[in-house]
């Protein structure tokens, strides 16, 4: 049997999720592939952390080029987070003709064109399924299975922080800041939480959406934000009242050659799909103008999840480059 | 550009609207594609019926053989339903090295195992995106990036008229008698609707999820199945009571090596992401043991959802053929 052997850059949470998804379903793995797949070499400054993973020492190096230089490397996953070094450190692989997987939004949705275009000029393979909505398989069947349609809008649920928050405030009546206070203390927001609050996290993974749907390029900074900060008890009763919850949308949507998008706390109805989505689940509800509305639901954060959607990457890059 | 023939067995309703998500999004398909896809070749007894497409009468052949023979082919979509002769068509398109696609779940359900081997042993593609879920792009995701999972469970809504009847009965207080013919009048379920009502659609769904997700063929036939014909008023209100709804539900669990399935009414929790699907919605909620929970939700019949499977399907294999 062929080996794989893949470079990682960043043994985080993140990374430790995708060894650990690699480890735990080794066999399932080689039996749907055909392929040993193998993280070879971990680009890692911190060597000494309990992860409860197998990695040796050997493994680990501080020098990128010893990955990007390493002719038996055939991809590499990227989850070092943030756009630089990120972003040069993708790029650098592509040119050494190295296959790309990452789950990292903020880079893809800052120089979506750049890593696109300069994969194809490589001829390798770049995928980020885990960028947007984690485990979830929303980029996949946008750019395959559903490519048959003209796509006419998208609203997402894709920050489980702001989630959770609301939720929590929608079904026990409790403040913004008690809850963020009480997410942070869990370990479940950020201590800078700004990032998530104010959408911007949302809104480069809604940058990502348009890019694929609608075959636009929208810089995040474009993109009309506004985070969930500012919502108060008395909004959440208001929309009670009304039979809805307050959720926060990465929302477009294209009209012949229009398309308007924005991130806002919006009012959905309890009836509608995406009004049920609690706490960390994200969802993302698209209509096509084939196959009408369909709606994408699943654990939109957390190491296995989204090492479960990196490792999804990884595995058809493979089965591609070894014609399984 | 090179142009993708295709053949077509079968202009019905699925046929149509399979042909008709072609022709509406050509212009998105050619640029995803950076091909020409054309349905050259159709089979089909009816070539004068009113249609809302462009066809003309020499696309039309009453010989099998002038698809499967014809070099210029290498694609076929098979839309005839029930098992026969379809499986030997499928089989007989295979043996002339042309890839299949199919929204045939009796078919496929009745003969994964020949088809699927058959398929390999020609070199050629097989794909049934559409026999499950319709226009849910589930078998894609469950066959591609979500391979790094073992999975442990599968509980599905994948019978619409069965759904929507349910539906009915629990926000109407109807009975099911009067539903079912109401459906019938609407042409929403068929005047035999024995396979739909007694669960057998359903059954031949859940075979072709075990072959997936467990790597295990299970006869329809050798699934414990149940439909919704002796539902009562009172087993809708006696659920309300506990807060609860019933669902029709395609059912398997693996623990170890051990392997549960049925086909039968269930009682879901309200607040369970499955009890919100109404109606001819469809839904399939999936648990990975990295991914952990997903649900996939969407149009399960129609002829454009289901066209929009179809076509996709279509799309991936003529990308892979002409490595685009």
């Amino acid at each position: 049997m062929e080996t794989v052997k893949i470079g990682l850059l960043g043994l985080g949470n993140i990374g430790t999720g995708t060894y650990k998804t690699l480890e735990m379903n080794k066999v399932q793995i080689t039996k749907a592939t055909g392929l040993n797949l193998e993280i070879s070499k971990i680009l890692e400054k911190d060597t000494t952390r309990e992860r409860d993973i197998t990695v040796c020492q050997e493994q680990f190096t501080q020098d990128p080029d010893e990955i990007f230089k390493d002719p038996e490397i055939d991809i590499v996953i990227e989850l070092l987070g943030g756009v630089e070094p990120a972003t040069t450190f993708m790029l650098e692989a592509m040119k050494n003709k190295k296959s790309v997987v990452t789950a990292n939004k903020a880079a893809v949705a800052a120089n979506f064109q750049k890593l696109t275009d300069t994969a194809k000029a490589n001829h390798v393979e770049f995928r980020y399924e885990a960028s947007v909505g984690g485990g979830i398989p929303i980029i996949n069947a946008l750019t395959t299975v559903l490519q048959a349609n003209e796509f006419v809008e998208v609203q997402g649920i894709v920050n489980g922080t702001t989630n959770y928050i609301l939720t929590q405030m929608t079904e026990f009546g409790l403040k913004y800041e008690d809850v963020l206070k009480k997410s942070q203390e869990l370990g479940f927001a950020e201590s800078d939480p700004t990032a998530d609050v104010e959408g911007i996290d949302v809104a480069n993974k809604l940058s990502i959406l348009i890019s694929i749907m609608f075959n636009t390029y929208i810089a995040p900074k474009d993109i009309p934000t506004q985070g969930i900060s500012n919502i108060k008890q008395q909004d959440i009763e208001a929309a009670k009242v009304e039979d809805s919850k307050i959720k926060l949308i990465a929302y477009a949507h294209k009209e012949g050659d229009k398309l308007e998008y924005s991130v806002k706390p919006m009012l959905l109805k309890n009836s509608h799909p995406l009004a049920s989505v609690s706490n960390e689940f994200n969802a993302v509800y698209v209509t096509g103008n084939a196959v009408g509305e369909l709606m994408f639901y699943g654990k939109g954060a957390g190491p296995l999840p989204t090492g479960s959607a990196v490792m999804g990457d990884v595995l058809e890059i493979a089965k591609k480059i070894y014609n399984k």
